[in-house]
């Protein structure tokens, strides 16, 4: 048995090691909220919450508030019916990263209780992944030089944010390709560009012989059509990250022909439309690469366990932890530079 | 560790109490492939092949030859890395009972491995569920008799087959709901009319004053443009068994608008694109129900595992091992008349 007995909500301040800056958007650091889902038998599930308004539309200084909900939904219910939980946190569409991390944590705990890990219980596809890091915007020189320096370190893809000025993002990844020949690239406009731009981008790129891996979400979160008309006027491939936060938005997007790739991240859309996505995604062959918000190695192990499990992404952008400045390091999985084994 | 030691094909021979007879076909009896899946620490995993050309096109003589290369493959694998099997056995499309068996044997070592239940791993959403049971094609007495049998036993759902005879399955429905009024009725044509046969059947149906809750199958496999012409001319809500064979046959139903519901079966989709199929249903808002071949108890017990974990169904129609002469019962789940409760 693996009742629930009590669930924890705690709050976490982590800083960034520099401002991160995307699209739009700078941030110094993150409020993060900590799961502790604690079982009658002593087990101990954790989860972590790293909320996006931006993304979500959803609040931090709302998720205290949550707590007492949240305990009345689901103290007593058995973590072996973890897809009733599962069902319940589904409604609480005011924070999906609270969704995201009660759901994890339930599914920690009931791996804990038979002795197994949560990549397992999910399927135990992959036993190592590979990360990529991201180089937020700044200068052309200091972009450049962090590229090749994180090509230096052993990072073989890398994620590049671009979105705010067309021009200098052309000369950005005019100097990041000369200094990291061989790497891949994921580059990510957060939704910066108008249609017009994000296709001007990609050819410009192309004539000057660059590959794109994955050209993330060049434009609005709302505007499909626009990314069907980049996708459909690009040569590399393009991918959904703030357009596919549900199972539903991905189900459109697929019926739609939008998109070449999504984004899954677990503080969008939780385990449960996670694995939906998957499922979805892989009979559409539409690509999948795993992303996330500003989670720390709490955070970052549930989708390193989403992924090493279901075994689905072509490309994992699970970095935030080794940008955010922790006391300790607490993931369940062994980290060696980009690569992500499985304990 | 759970690593697969052995794989063992054993070929069964069932006999129906009474021969089965649905639209265009008979059978008396069904050939069925026990698979026993050992691990090296001595744990079982048990499986259950009941094939079917009709709907599968796949030849049960040529299973034993399928022993060596299923060895081959899988022998060293651990069943804690499931979805690697899944992967692999996806591949074999040209005996998907077989597929089907396997998966589920993995999952059932691997719950066993783990001290838990398969329904468990897959996330415990039912404690019970309840089964509808089958009116075969026999005269309109005969069949108003049975269905009469059936609703005193205490079945409230009744599965009724139609389809080689628009006039009499008209005077079936009106005979079996003289006797048995209050019971839900799921009525499967198994691809016997066509079009408009099927819509005349639904108007005349409807017309009576008799509901029907799932109208299955009217039309050809390959007519998805027939059924959806059914379903938008017919007052029930329409399903596609035949049709939907694969995650992608459900892909495109979904994509094209063609159905209410769809009759997932294990024996069709093997449990990977039954779990797809379960997660894009659930997505699209279509319907679920959950059907069986010939199984014995040990190949009905992977569908109620299944549906016991996923909590995806309305309807369950699993009652072939109640229409089989077996020696002894071996289902991991307690049957009480239409009642099936978890272990």
């Amino acid at each position: 048995m693996g009742k629930i007995k009590d669930i924890k909500f705690i709050m976490k301040e982590y800083q960034y090691e520099k401002p991160f800056h995307i699209a739009n958007s700078i941030s110094a650091g993150s409020q993060n909220l900590e799961i502790q889902l604690l079982l009658e038998n002593g087990v101990i599930g954790y989860g972590e919450a790293a909320p996006s308004y931006r993304v979500n539309g959803e609040r931090v200084e709302t998720f205290p508030s949550l707590e007492s909900f949240v305990k009345e939904q689901l103290i007593g219910l058995d973590v072996r019916n973890y897809r009733r939980i599962f069902d319940i946190m589904d409604k609480l569409k005011c924070a999906s990263s609270v969704k995201a991390a009660v759901q994890f944590a339930v599914l920690d705990a009931f791996a804990e209780e038979v002795g197994a890990q949560v990549h397992q219980i999910l399927g135990g596809a992959k036993d190592e992944i590979e990360t990529d890091k991201t180089v937020g915007i700044d200068t052309v020189e200091n972009m450049a030089k962090e590229a090749q320096q994180l090509f230096e370190l052993g990072f073989r893809a890398i994620k590049i944010k671009v979105g705010e000025d067309l021009k200098k993002d052309i000369q950005v990844m005019e100097a990041i390709y000369e200094v990291s020949k061989g790497a891949k690239y994921v580059v990510d406009a957060n939704t910066g560009y108008t249609p017009k731009e994000a296709i001007t981008f990609a050819k410009e790129i192309y004539t000057r012989g660059i590959d794109i891996d994955v050209y993330e979400q060049p434009v609005q979160m709302e505007n499909i059509e626009g990314l069907k008309l980049v996708r459909y006027n690009s040569p590399f491939p393009v991918a959904a990250d703030e357009s596919a936060r549900t199972r539903y938005d991905v189900l459109r997007l697929i019926k739609e022909d939008a998109v070449d790739f999504v984004n899954i991240k677990l503080m969008k859309s939780g385990i449960s439309d996670a694995l939906a996505i998957v499922e979805m995604a892989n009979t559409a062959k539409i690509q999948l690469m795993i992303g996330c918000m500003s989670e720390s190695s709490v955070g970052i192990n549930q989708s390193v366990q989403f992924a090493l499990g279901t075994g689905a992404f072509v490309f994992h952008d699970l970095d935030s932890h080794l940008m955010l400045i922790e006391d300790e390091f607490r993931g369940k999985f062994l980290q060696d530079g980009p690569k992500i084994r499985a304990k």
